[in-house]
Formats: C-alpha cells, sequence, structure tokens
C-alpha cells in the first residue's frame, strides 16, 4: 500500500476547449476523455469483466443504491472489496447512490440530516446520509467516491433548485469531512443548480472552496433536452479547475458525449451502450441499428463493416436478428459487446484527434455523419 | 472440397466395454467419448461460440426442429451454413428434428409418409418427412446428420414400439436413400425398440444391413429411470459394430455418462450443462451445488477449488449467489461456462483413464465421490 499512486490528473493537451488529459488512481490509469460502462450491482450487465476490459474500458461505474440493499456494502467489503468481488482489477468510481435514491426508491422522506427511504427490492427502512454513503463507498473500496447530493426533479423553480444546491453543498461538507484520504483514492464533489447560471457559478465556487479531486456536473440528463445541458455545460466548464477532472454525469448519446467533450468534459458514465444491447439496439457510423427490424433478416453484413469488435469479425445482422427473434442470450451479450467497443473506439478517436489539434474536423466529419438519420446507418456499412 | 477428409473412426484403445477413439469429419477432429453441448437455436445458450470452445468442446448438436421453423433451413443455406451463421468453425451433429416434433409441436399426425404438426412458434403447419429431414440437415451442412426416426413416450407396449421401431427403421432407410455422399459427412442410424431386447436385436441388424457411419441408441433417457438405460446400453451396443461411433442421444448426468461409457458408448448430448447454468446449478466434485440457497451468501470460495475453469479463476461462491439473486444474465453465463467445462473435463479425465487401462479405478472413485450426494459438494471443495 505504501507504493500505491497519489490520485493525480495530468492534462497533457487542449483542442479549443476540449482536453486530453491522465488520471492516475488506485487501481490504474485512465486516458480521458473517458466513458465508463455502468455495473450497476456488481457486473456490467451481459458481459464478463474480461470482455468488458477488452471492449478498452479503463474504468466502470458502480452503484453505491444497488450494492448497499444487495448484497450490502459490509458483505462486498468482508469479500475483499467490489473489485475482487466482481473480479475487475481497473479502477473503480462510484456513485453517491442518491439518484437512484430519487428515482427508484419508495416513500423517500428527506431531511437535513439525509434520506430515509424504503428499499424497491424488499420494502426495508433504510438511511442515507452523507457520512453513510461515504462509508458505504469506502467499504467498497471504491477509487472514486462521489459526494451525495440531492437529485431534484425537472422542471424546477430557481428558488427550489437554490435551496436543493444549498443543500447538496452542506452534505459535500460533511462528505468531504468524513472521507478517508488514502493514497490513489479521490472524492469528486457535484456542481448543481439546475439551469440557473448564478446559482451554476455559487455551486462551483463553493465546491472549489473545498478543494476536491475531481468535479462533476450533476442534474442534467434529466429531461432537460439536448440544447438545455450544452447551455449549462457552455457556462458552468469554465468555472471548475483546468487541473482537476471534470464529469458529466448520467450522459449520454453519442453526439452528447463529441458536444460534451468539445466544451471540456473529461468523464462520462451512461447505461445507453449496455441497456441498448439488451433491446436489440446497435450504435453503428451514423445511427443506431435496431436489430429487431425483419429489414436485418438475410443481411449477411457484420454491423459495421469498418468495426473491428469480436461482434462485427463474427456475426452477421441476420445472425443478431434470428437471436433477437428468438429471445437468446446471445443477443444481448453480443449487442452490448459490440456498443461498449463502439463508445469505447469514440473515445479514442475524440483523444486522438484532441491529441492532433483536429477535434473540429472530427466534430464536423462526426455530425455530417449522424445529419443522416438511421436510413444512413443502414446504408453506410 | 477435394482435400476434405474422409468421415472415419479410429478405435484407439478399449479398457474392459469402455472405448477411445477418434471421429474424423469435415470440420475437424473428435476426441471420443465425447460430450456435445446442445446449442438449439444456432446458440449454446448464454455462451459465446469462442467460449464454448475454450471449454474444450469439440463438437455441438444444432436442433433440426427449431433451426427449420426459426430462421428456416433455406435461410441458413443462404447465409453460409450453420457454421458461418453461428460462427463456430468446428464439427456440427443435427438431430433430426423428430424428438422436438414429439415433444414440442401441436396437433401432430403420423403418417407412413411423415409428420404433420402445427409449429409452437406461429402455429403454421409443417411437415416433416425422412426426405426433408436430411433435406433440412444438408442445408445446415452439418458434418453429422441423423435419421428421422418416430419418439414414442414411456412407458410403451411390446407391440406398440415394435410397430413404432419398424416405421423407424423403413423411415431410416428412405434417410438414407436421399443423404448426399460427401468426403467428411456422415449419417448415423438410431437403433429403437424400447426397453424390448429381441426388438432392439432386430433394429440394430436392420440398421446394420444398410451401413451407417455410425450408431446412435434413441428411445432412452424419456422417463425409463437409470437402471433401465443402462440394461438397454448393457444389451444394445454388443450388437453395434465395434468401428462405428456409438452414440447415446439425450443423456445425461455425469453418473449416467460414466456408466455409459463403461458399456461402450462413444458420444453424448445433453442440456443438463447449459440448462442447470441458467437455473442457478453448478456441477462440481461430488454432486451440484445451487447457487440460490443463501448458504453460499458469504462464501468466498470458488465453486470448485480443484477446477482451473475461468469461473473459478476469478468468482466466488458469494459473488455467484448475488448475480443469482439480481437475476443478472451474467450468472446464467458463468455458471453455464463453469457446467461446461466441468462436462469437458469429465470427458478428458474418462479418455485418459480408458488410455492407461485405469477406468475401473477411477469409476470407482467418480462413484464414491457422488455417493456423498449433495452434502458432500458443499464440503469437498
Amino acid at each position: 500500500m505504501s507504493q500505491a499512486p497519489q490520485f493525480s490528473f495530468n492534462l497533457l493537451s487542449n483542442d479549443g476547449r476540449a482536453r486530453r488529459g491522465k488520471i492516475t488512481c488506485a487501481h490504474g490509469v485512465i486516458e480521458t476523455p473517458t466513458f465508463m460502462p455502468v455495473g450497476t450491482a456488481g457486473t456490467v450487465k451481459a458481459m464478463t469483466p474480461k470482455d468488458v476490459e477488452a471492449t478498452g474500458a479503463e474504468i466502470i461505474l458502480g452503484n453505491t443504491y444497488h450494492l448497499m440493499l444487495r448484497p450490502s456494502a459490509e458483505r462486498v467489503a468482508s469479500l475483499g472489496g467490489l473489485h475482487k468481488f466482481m473480479n475487475w482489477s481497473k479502477p473503480i468510481l462510484t456513485d453517491s447512490g442518491g439518484y437512484q435514491v430519487f428515482s427508484l426508491s419508495e416513500r423517500r422522506k428527506l431531511t437535513e440530516q439525509g434520506v430515509t427511504f424504503r428499499s424497491h427490492l424488499d420494502g426495508a427502512q433504510v438511511t442515507l446520509s452523507p457520512e453513510r454513503s461515504i462509508e458505504i463507498q469506502t467499504l467498497l473500496n471504491s477509487d472514486i467516491s462521489m459526494v451525495l447530493d440531492e437529485c431534484t426533479g425537472w422542471p424546477i423553480s430557481e428558488q427550489k433548485a437554490e435551496e436543493s444546491m444549498k443543500l447538496s453543498m452542506r452534505w459535500a461538507a460533511r462528505s468531504q469531512k468524513v472521507f478517508n484520504q488514502r493514497p490513489g483514492y479521490a472524492l469528486f464533489g457535484i456542481v448543481q443548480g439546475g439551469v440557473y447560471p448564478d446559482l451554476r457559478k455559487c455551486s462551483a465556487q463553493i465546491l472549489i472552496g473545498m478543494d476536491f479531486d475531481g468535479y462533476a456536473i450533476g442534474g442534467l440528463a434529466v429531461g432537460e433536452g439536448q440544447k438545455c445541458m450544452l447551455e449549462v455545460l457552455e457556462y458552468t466548464i469554465p468555472l471548475l479547475p483546468t487541473d482537476k477532472p471534470h464529469y458529466l454525469m448520467g450522459v449520454g448519446k453519442p453526439e452528447d458525449i463529441v458536444k460534451a467533450v468539445s466544451l471540456g468534459v473529461d468523464m462520462f458514465d451512461c447505461v445507453m451502450p449496455t441497456r441498448s444491447g439488451r433491446t436489440a439496439q446497435a450504435f453503428v457510423r451514423g445511427g443506431v441499428l435496431n436489430l429487431r427490424n425483419a429489414i436485418h433478416a438475410d443481411d449477411a453484413r457484420p454491423l459495421d463493416i469498418l468495426c473491428e469488435c469480436p461482434v462485427c469479425n463474427g456475426f452477421s445482422r441476420a445472425y443478431l436478428h434470428h437471436l433477437v427473434k428468438a429471445r437468446e442470450m446471445l443477443a444481448g451479450m453480443l449487442l452490448t459487446n459490440h456498443n461498449l467497443y463502439f463508445y469505447q473506439r469514440l473515445m479514442s478517436k475524440l483523444r486522438t484527434a484532441i491529441e492532433k489539434g483536429s477535434f473540429l474536423k472530427f466534430q464536423n466529419d462526426f455530425n455530417a455523419e449522424y445529419k443522416e438519420g438511421p436510413s444512413r446507418a443502414l446504408e453506410l456499412q
């Protein structure tokens, strides 16, 4: 443990506002911009950890809410922590549990102290406070922990957004107070404030005053739409320290990621590639293919002729369509694998474009490809 | 195609009645005794073909009934055959479709010509005849095709068993007549006759007169029990040519396989390891573990401490229990992988024991381990 690296973020280069960086943490190095596959309940759904790694993923996200309810943080800790439990040796970021408490649990009661709720699994009463969230994330042995925040709905008035943001800032301070600083481990603050520039500014200033290891932009991708989200990023990212990672939580579609990178975001997570894979959707150049569609029944082509993933190197659209129709598990397995590979390749291309100073060209080419829509996705391959 | 190997079976050695052999066919070599994982609808459920191969499988079974209904044999053929369709380059054996017609379809009507039924998928009327079954298996490009037979229920009177067997023998002759002999491809006959020695003898003699590439023992594992099944094998296997493979269809549990090998069976197929894997069962030395059981919740040990499979090399019983409880796809994926590896290791050990002339010792040790029952399986590891 004495040789564990310090947690660090090195900004390697800029291209406009887009950033190319490197995060070092306890379980390894992460090249940014990075995409974190979501491993909700201790598994990236339908994937072995080995196959997740083979897609190029360097960090995954674990969900505090799910793991605290089952199998419980104490059990994961007694089994050696989340890395060992799920057989994933690279870095893990855990969320605080807040988002799921506010979206999945029942009979919530919010106080200054924390939030009490009924488990969606068995109805048991559970309390999550900033202190307990950090305790859980520490038990899980997460490389990067997140402060507990209140997740508000959409739309929300400025007054409510301000009250909520200020509560989240008090919770951030309490989270930081109990976070046990260890070499290689980090705690990120989360900027709140809805779609109100003054609130975002206030939130950012409070967090910066506390000096976190990284800064997330929270409360987005909750229904406000891409345009609105990008506006918030546009004025919020410049408020953040340039020498710390910027993490946009819960985002997103490939086109959202490309735009957010152009505004200076370094880290992303989203269930999109995994959930889509289990519902017959495949991300390809130009859009999304729905493998349930009978148009694929006799199509001997791979999902994407230029894709080098193990799925495109062995299986036809016709076969994937067959698996979807036959409700075979392999459908979800292969489509998830392809989608995660697609996302990781996108991140790799974004990193290369920033390094080469050709980000704007990349973005223009990417947008041109996407403007064609789904029918273009069918023809492009 | 001109360099394709001839289909052949080489009997390498005997140990008592147990046989060690080698089958050569169009897509490769199979060491016997062999176990064929079942790939019903063009996929070994919950496994990538690469992972199936990594378990040591050298041949898989495809189901004519399922594939003829969806995606259809003609479609598979137009996509390059079943090997290419499912991305499996090693040998494939297809059944005739008969068993599933008699167990899955609705409104069956059996005539001398064949059997007409309603698809269990969409109610469409379909006819399967010996000629059509062979045509389908040829379209699938199966290395080893099976003749169409009638699958009778259990129990069955001697008179009904005789009528059914004689129909199956006429169908075997028709199957052979239309089978297109190609280098490396084979057609197996199926001995019928229920639990009646005279009928089994009659069936075997008729088939041997037709000179098939291999001989299956059909109509077993349909409810007659292990003792009864072994009795049939005991008097039926010696009726078969020693220079051709002996295939026991649809069997079975590890203990059934060991006993059947001791009686001279070379080939097996069964859904047991795959289906069990999807229902939280793991085969280990000494028996079966039910991973749904809370007894595993804190158990950091692998399924089997001596197992060298990728699952036992990375995941604890506690984790597998968690995945089962959380209904994660990875539970079925990992348990299937382990179970297929367990079966392939068993076959490998059987082959080694026969080679070394130590089969009887192996069988005794195996039986002693199994006599202890499931509780022993919990303790052994």
